[in-house]
């Protein structure tokens, strides 16, 4: 099996999702062809032997072969013309813009690139962290109160109070994110959260509440699940912290629930993951809150692939990648267009 | 002004594309720029003098030069290299699949190409009916009564009565769509629904609801708006009929309302639109009923642009080409990875 790792973009996270691709070498045993999307979008074959983090950031990739992203896949230039990149698969690794939004999974399916990884609407309905709440409310799942503030109209609360949290609609990894207690605070944490987005959510701040994380995917009609975690935090994670959470290969520690608890977040993971998230393999972060479970956010390619919550990552992804969505048969039959020609005798 | 009109695409809506491609031709003065999409989505230049339908359905169109999309916008191969196709703004006609569900904006945007066009979450949201209710409902914009059939699933209604309409989640044109009258009628409407979608939507059939089209877009935080059109019908427009409307050049006939009514179908069009149309020309199909405004459904590439609605549909295309939203500025720091290797003393 040949995985063709899709990292970097013109993303706040691009080097989040560096920091993830060059994990998941040391934990994958199958072949890796590594792909990486530099900030202007171009694609480059980077060898996986001697890959490392510096590579990008001094802008050494550049020597490396340009691909180009046709019908069928990622091509090479080659002396007598092209020469398509061998790979069973691509897994999608870009956190954020492009990835999470929507780009890379159109991308990979107009030009019928098999792929591990939310489709279109699964990306936009969890990039997103309003459309997530609505999504969760359709579903029946519990999400906490919030209240949208659109950049350039009036900064005002109308239902949640202090302390509260500030979030960019659109990122993911804390980026942009604040507690605020005051009304002073709201100020600078809005223009801090409108640098990355034009529309930030509120939500309460709840001290008593309860993170648990888990990720998992349908293989088969079967769910696969990992470990429920609780996230080790202060008060909310940093940049700095969750950065160490994209690097992370280590196993943690399973959170200590209830054999009801965890099928109460197991239930309301296969809500949420219905058929919208078919092919992909996601980490579902929840709040419970007196006995009741919150979806707080989906994340659709989360950082390293959340391998270090599964007890066998790779077979999980391979038996993943052996169940990928296929896309809709539409036959070219011009049928009005004929008709229309025969009538008018043409 | 050069205007690239891209139409086509793997879509069961892909011969309305053709006609409603070769119809603005009648329509706009502006130099036009054919791109055409065929089923396995390739890109072909489509000379503007001599186009005809024939030319798609016959396969003719293959003769003509296939075009790459690559950084910048379409290139086409030749003996030197490649060059560009120069045109100013491309107008995204592709109806349905590809074009509106989010593959064609990401492409385009992903290619740094300007287009005329909803972006990706607003072709997703506007695409997927049950997603379009969700997104109306959570902006305080009334919607029939629904609910959600998955293939595989039981076939029951449980809270909508006959008669009522079965539409597939994510197709247009009427395509799939019936009226069901008795519960022998529903296997069968239920059996030509699951042929487009393993999604389906249930709405009552209410006879006495009058149907309202208004088209518009924004420019210069001003909104743009057509005349409002009574759409005419028998019971609901088949396909055939729904066709010539692809193909309609000829300006109708505005509806018959109060003042006050037409305020209330612009003020609820402003609610849709949002930020989240930006760079699009959109018609908001509304139901009137007992005098209350419903969002019915949102065409976020009508048929033939739904020129016939405006008075001066060019003046109105080309003031909304040079009001399109741009991409967030991203800069190539690296800034984390730089101060990792910093700490290592590298």
């Amino acid at each position: 099996m040949k995985i063709g790792i899709l990292f970097g973009a013109k993303s706040f996270e691009h080097e989040i999702s560096v920091v993830s691709a060059i994990a998941l070498k040391k934990i994958l045993n199958s072949q890796i062809v590594y792909i990486f999307c530099d900030y202007n979008r171009d694609f480059y074959l980077i060898p996986t032997e001697g890959i490392n983090s510096k590579q990008f950031s001094s802008g050494a990739y550049k020597k490396e072969k340009k691909l180009e992203l046709k019908q069928g896949g990622f091509y090479q230039k080659t002396f007598a013309g092209q020469k398509l990149v061998s790979l069973d698969c691509v897994l999608n690794l870009i956190h954020g813009g492009d990835g999470e939004d929507g780009k890379i999974a159109s991308l990979l399916d107009f030009f019928h690139v098999p792929y591990i990884g939310p489709r279109v609407e699964a990306s936009v309905l969890s990039y997103n962290k309003l459309y997530t709440k609505m999504y969760a409310k359709e579903l029946g799942v519990k999400v906490l109160p919030y209240e949208v503030i659109h950049k350039n109209t009036e900064r005002k609360l109308t239902n949640i109070s202090f302390p509260c949290i500030i979030k960019p609609s659109r990122l993911g990894s804390s980026i942009g994110v604040s507690i605020v207690k005051t009304s002073e605070e709201l100020d600078y944490a809005l223009d801090v959260a409108f640098e990355f987005d034009n529309q930030v959510l509120v939500e309460p701040f709840m001290a008593g509440i309860s993170e648990y994380n888990l990720a998992g995917c349908k293989c088969e009609n079967e769910f696969v699940f990992s470990i429920v975690e609780e996230p080790q935090k202060s008060e909310i994670l940093d940049f700095d912290k969750k950065y160490l959470d994209f690097s992370r290969t280590q196993r943690v520690f399973e959170a200590n629930l209830t054999q009801e608890m965890i099928y109460n977040l197991q239930e309301t993971f296969k809500k949420i993951y219905t058929n919208l998230f078919e092919g992909s393999l996601i980490r579902c972060d929840f709040f419970v809150y007196e006995n009741e479970v919150y979806l707080n956010e989906i994340n659709p390619v989360p950082g390293s692939m959340a391998n270090y919550l599964f007890e066998d990552f790779e077979s999980v992804l391979l038996k993943l990648s052996k169940n990928l969505p296929t896309q809709q048969k539409i036959i070219c039959e011009y049928r009005y267009i004929n008709s229309i020609q025969a009538a008018k005798g043409k």
